[in-house]
Parts: C-alpha cells; sequence; structure tokens
C-alpha cells in the first residue's frame, strides 16, 4: 500500500506558534504516526513541482491525505484534475480537518462544504456513532482534545455514505466529525480535528483513526477500474437477446 | 389527515412532579402544540380498551404518534402487531424520547435501540444538520431546552435514512435526535426531546417540529400499498413479455 | 410554485425526426405535461440571452427543470454558477435524460456521471422501488415505454439518497433511472427516461413522475438559507455558554 | 476467522431434482466455493441439536451463512434470539437467496423483506452498481447465471447501507440482488441468486462473491462490543465534565 500526505505546508513557516507545535510540519508528524501503524508513507507539498503530484507519484499512489488552509487558491487547475481523475479510479482520499474547503474535497462533494468557526482553545469530544466500522476501531467510546477548535454545523456537505464520528465542543456546538463518501471508484474520508496551533496530529486516538483509515480508503487490491466512458461514447458491444 | 396520539399515561398518574408538569398527560400537551398549527388529533392510551388502538381507529389514523416508557412491556403482542402492519401498509409513525426503547420502534429497526442516558436537569441544545429538510423548517441554527434528560451514543440504531437533528448536552454527550426511516410504504420519525418530568413538550420549537414532523411521516394523499405478497406465496400474475 | 423548464433546444431545430416528434421543442411538451396536474411553467433555452437564465429568473425560480444533451459545453461559466448557488440556496432541480452529463449536474455530483448507453428502439420498464415515496404516487408497479434509449449500469453517481425507480431493458440492462439527493439547502431528482426521438414526454406516467418530482424538490415556503459562510471566514457572533 | 454455513436441508432430502444438483447439500456447495478462496467452515443444519447453533458454536464463529426456505417456521425461537445477539455483538451475516423470508434476517430489517417471484428457467443477470466496493472485486461489469428462480421489486426491505448488485431478468423484472447493512455491531449482506432446483451454488462468480462478501461481513479483529444497556436502565458512571 503506498500512502501520499500532502500538506501545504505554509503555517508552519509563517508562524511561531505553528513551527514550534509541529517543527518538521504536519506532514511528517502524520508520517511519523502512520509508522506506528507500520504504515510507511511518502510527503508532498504546495511549493514542490506540481506540488510534488506528478502523473507518476499519483499513478503509485493508493491513499492520499490532505491538509491545506491558507493554500487552497493556489492549488492549480492540471494537478487538482489529476488528483480528482486518481479519486474515480479508486485511489482513496482522506481530507483532514481544513481540508474541507479544498478544490478536491468541494469538487468531489458538490458543494459548499461550509460550516461554523471558532479558535477558543476549547475542549473536544469525539463520539464513536459506528462502532463496528472499520474506522472506529481500538476507541473507546470517545476521546477527548483538550484544546482545538470548534468546527459547527451545519456543515453543508452531502448526507455521508456513513457516519463514524460526531464531536462535542465546550462552547456548545456539535460536528460531524467522521464522515465516508465514494466517489467513482473511490473511496474518501473526511476526518474533522488538526488545526495547526494544536498538537492534535500526536495525540494516541488521532492517530489511531487515520491509520485505520488509511486502510480502509485503500483500493481493494488489483481494482481495474471500469473504463471511464466519455462522449464521444464508444460503440457498445452487441449482447445476446438485445433487439437489435 | 388523520392524527392519533398515543401515551401509556402511567407517570402522570404516579408521580406528582410529572402531574404537575403535564396534569393532562403528555398527549394533551402535544395535542394543544399541533392544535397551534392546525392539526386536529385524537389520542389513545394503554388503559384504554386494546390500548385505545382498534383496527378500526389504526385504519383511520394517517400518522400515530408514540410516547411510552414505563410501560413498553404492557403493549399487546396483538396490538403490537396491528400498529407495525400499519405502518408497512403507509402509516406514518412518530417516535418520541422514550419510545427509543418501545416494542414498535425497535420492531421496526431491528436492533437494540439502546443508548447512554442521565437525569441532571443540563441544557440541551438541538442543532439542525439538514436545513433544507420539510421537518427542520421554520427553525433557527439551533434551538435549547434548558434542562433535558441526556441520551448520549452510541445510539444502537440502523444507519437513518436522513439525519435532521443532532443534540449537543452540558455534561459533554451528543446524540442523533432527529432522525428518519421508511419502513415498508410507511415514514417514520424519531425525536429525542421529551422528558416526563420536564416542560419540553409547551416548548415553541419542540412544537414547530412536532407538527413539521407529522406533516412529512403522512401518507402520500391516496396511497394504495402494494399488495402483501406473504408464504404460502400467491401464484403471481404473468406479466407481459415474462418467458413463460 | 414557480417552474422553469429549461431545454438547450437544438436537436428539434436541426434533425428532422425529433423536430416531428417534438415541433414545440421538448421543454413545451413537458410543460404541456405539467399543466395537466395544474403547474404551470415557465421556459428557457440555450440561445437566448444568459440562456434565458438571467439572476432575476432564478431568483423568481422554485424548480428548474433541465434538459442537455450536446450543447452540455455551451453553458457558460457564469450561468452555471447562478444556477449552481441557486440550488445550494434551496431551487430544487430535476435532471433529465442526457441531462445525466449537464454540468450542472456533475459539478454538485461530484463524479464522472459516465454511463452505459445504446440506441435501439428497445423496449424499457421502470420499476418502482420505493412505493410509499411522494415521487411513485399514482403509479402502478411498473410502466413501459414501448421505445427508448437504454442507459446502464454502471452509472458513476454518488450514492442516491433514496432510490425511487430501477429501469428494465430489453437488451439486458439495468439502469438506477429515479435518484434523489440534497445539495446544500435545495433537493435533486435524476430522472433518466426521455431521448429525443422518442415520445417519451407525452407519456402518461412519465408526466405523473415528472409533476410529483416538481412537488417534492420544490423548497419548502418560507425557506430562509442559512448565510452562506465562505473564505475569508467572518467574525462568528458569540453565542450563549461559549467559553470565551 | 471462522465461519459456520448453516443450511436447512431440508429441499436435498426429499427432492430428486435438488438432490441431483446438490447430492451433499446446498452448505456443502458453499463450503467447497469457500476453500477455493482458502476459507475454511464448518456447517450446522436444521436438525441437529439446538439446529447445530449452539452459543459455544456461535461464541466462535465471526461470519454466518443462511440458507433456508420452507423451514423458516421451525427455527426455534430460543436460537433465533442467540443467532441476532450475535449479529449485534458483530458476527457477520450473509443472508442468501430465500433467506429474505428466515426469522433472522426479517428481525433484522424491520420490514416484511417480501418480492415478487417466478420460477421460470430465465435467464439472470448480475450487474455491478458498485465497482470500487469489496464485495464486487474480480467480477466483470456482469455476470450471467443462464437459469434461475426470479426475485422482482418491490422488495421490502429498508434502504440499504450500500447497493453492490442489480438483477435483470429475461421476464422483465428487476431487483437489488446485492445489499449491505449494519445493525448494531454487525454487518449483513443479502446476495440474492441460489435457487435450490440450480447450480448456482458452483458458479465461479456467485463463490468470488460469497468469498468477498464473507472477509466485508466479517468482524474486525478485536471488536469489543459497547456494553450492551437494557432496561432496567443500569447507573451511569460520571463522566469527567459533566454537570452534575
Amino acid at each position: 500500500m503506498k500512502v501520499t500526505i500532502w500538506n501545504e505546508y505554509m503555517h508552519e513557516k509563517s508562524n511561531p506558534t505553528v513551527a514550534e507545535v509541529y517543527p518538521h510540519g504536519i506532514h511528517n508528524a502524520i508520517k511519523e504516526g502512520l509508522l506506528e501503524y507500520g504504515i510507511e508513507a511518502n510527503t508532498a507539498t504546495l511549493d514542490e513541482p506540481e506540488h510534488g503530484l506528478t502523473q507518476e507519484v499519483l499513478d503509485n499512489t493508493d491513499v492520499l491525505l490532505w491538509w491545506g488552509h491558507t493554500g487552497h487558491g493556489l492549488v492549480q487547475d492540471e494537478i487538482l484534475e489529476r488528483v480528482y481523475q486518481r479519486v474515480l479510479q479508486g485511489m482513496g482520499l482522506i481530507a483532514l480537518h481544513s481540508a474541507h474547503y479544498s478544490r478536491i474535497f468541494t469538487k468531489l462533494m458538490g458543494t459548499s462544504c461550509s460550516l461554523l468557526w471558532r479558535v477558543a482553545n476549547e475542549k473536544e469530544r469525539v463520539w464513536v456513532v459506528n462502532p463496528g466500522h472499520p474506522i472506529a476501531q481500538g476507541l473507546p467510546r470517545y476521546f477527548e482534545l483538550e484544546k482545538e477548535e470548534m468546527y459547527g454545523e451545519f456543515f453543508d456537505i452531502p448526507e455521508p455514505d456513513e457516519l463514524v464520528f460526531l464531536s462535542w465542543f465546550q462552547g456548545g456546538e456539535v460536528f460531524r466529525s467522521g464522515c465516508t463518501f465514494r466517489r467513482g471508484h473511490g473511496k474518501i474520508f473526511y476526518f474533522r480535528p488538526g488545526h495547526e496551533t494544536f498538537p492534535t496530529y500526536y495525540n494516541s486516538y488521532v492517530r489511531r483513526v487515520i491509520a485505520n483509515a488509511v486502510r480502509w480508503v485503500a483500493p481493494e487490491p488489483g481494482l481495474v477500474p471500469l473504463e471511464t466512458i466519455r462522449p464521444p461514447f464508444p460503440a457498445q458491444e452487441p449482447v445476446p437477446g438485445r433487439n437489435n
């Protein structure tokens, strides 16, 4: 299983608070967390050529994790389209935290993906609402993050295929924090926690969720996507019993 | 639209606190609330003959509301089956609060419908997560109930067809508080608030939700259920084009 | 309820076969069908200024029906965005037949919306798989279209919120022919039949489905969309009970 | 992974036609098919003590396959309840063909599970409508069964969590042939083909589907079900941050 962690890698270089929390970047904290579960990953960032997401890299990626925020608008059309096509062909995608507003996530959802938010160093509790789901394995009924950014409903996404986590926030909000979707042949998981000023990606429960999700969104071994059918439509093979 | 409000009507007769909050029974508070929206309703209670749910009553009911708690086990098999068949034929059902454990709701869900709970006079906030849904019309982003019983996840239900409300509780829990399901030709809505010691059914938002839900679960005018097919299987009518 | 029927109106002007079937255009055949159910509608076409979909027209449209095929690529970006925003705000959308590949439908779905197809004058049977659904009211178990274009699975759409119709084709294929989706505050219905060379939009069952669907996708009376929240994120109002 | 194949094993002993097709019983044909994929399984039948489903057997079963038809009514209440509880605790269940009417499947669904049917030796085509799903792996766009019983819509089940297969029948019907559901901690897969007079369980595609499904419904390694909470409600542990 080939995993690529993409991070815009901007806050870490411009904001001392973030740099202190993630001195090697959010992507490397996630990478370290996956290693605890025996999952090796490569990383890619916005300012690499082609954002580090060449066709070759993507063709060799089974699961792509995406962290972006301030740089959403800097992602090039061509790279966006390349990632999008790979998802439809079966590459798994994990959209993390502020990636709710990333171009790739909103394009796959078809909605604004807007939400309420507040940075107030408040407590978040992440509750399991689908305890038999692979992504929820090894977790207690809930786990807490002492300080996180709040994301609140209404979260403008399509009805998720499966709802795995719900968050409670100290200030009075709730949020659908773990959602699965299928688009084309690809599986998608959105996971809410992970504001850049908090050490969320060092949290053992968060790491467990991400490792579980990597395994869940991964394409089935040997997945062969159906040929994409696009105009001009190809002639279809005659089938037995057809009337022409 | 013919509406029947069913209440076990037990706490109100045995518990002075409840009697004070609902001197005429929970069913009559709900009935009063529906009248504010121009919806007339009849009531029925556990200790009436056949629990007030004769075949004739049910055949003339488009929407049945159900409040039960301590008397779940007293509902007779025959009445249970009668209500169940009417739901499959298209009668709408609204299960209120502790009706999550009613025989009719668990039979329709196929799961235990268990949950966490706590009575601690704590605040509940009910958040809208499906703002275009008919049941959410006329509501703000959220509404508050100053004191309610807590219900917490994991709520052991099938994945709802639609999730309309999520609750936040002061003590740290979340709950899928407004859920729709279809079973057979019937629509079902589960709505969480409504503990017997709190004046929840006088709350204007709660009344709005229940009125909206009555309209939503009501069968389409002129609904003719498909013939129910049961063992021993009836001979099927030949259909044009069949090969025998 | 204000209804607008949009048709690219191209085949009717260039193909004599189509012109014979729909001498006044597909849009007017649909309009005539809605009138049978007491629903008045306006029409708009591709070659009108702004495709007939000015901001004023859309602001006064509750339900938009869309028929397009050869002209998908001619729909301007600005008009596309305008229609898209209105759907997220609550305008209902009915995508008809080859509108599966329209820019507005694929943008809302987030997938390729590809499918198999064949024009072979073959029989289609449309089966009801959700008989209690408002869109299925007044229909028999199935209805037949003697000659239609075949659309076959895999239909590359997100899992529909509700599946209402399935089609059987004489040549051996099946298709999810009636699908509902919610995006933002808007309801969407995709309905398969309607190839331009067949008199499908004169069929009484098809007309019934479209009339039912218009009523179902219409926004709730008085729907007030939540404020759209977009970057740069607005400051959020403090809420009672928040911890900062 | 411990797999148990349950078969009522009645037709094979009373009907010479069935005996010829399945001389060792349907359960052994399925067992043989799983072995091709390296999955070992035990079998159990209706006339064994406790139907072969003692508490010990079930406690040691990760995945239960169920084939029943004429003997649905002979399954004892106690065994039914035992199987049901194990599914809610996480045991996977695969309901095959006429098991749509089994007591365990209808109890888990909450609906009648009725359908149309016809035995006419007609052709069935099983189409993949969710090509990225684990259960669809290794299959072509569709596969054919030359002769099968027809099952037709409306199939009275709750909206499936995921729809994996749709069937086309020569005589003009369609059917949701591969459906997933979650109930409690358990995953359920319903798979349509498998009439007792046809050699369906020797078909290589059918065997592939069943092997895929066994892996998919299996509980996650180390799954620990949440404590079941039942009336009388247990006192809940205080949780940090609660307000009482």
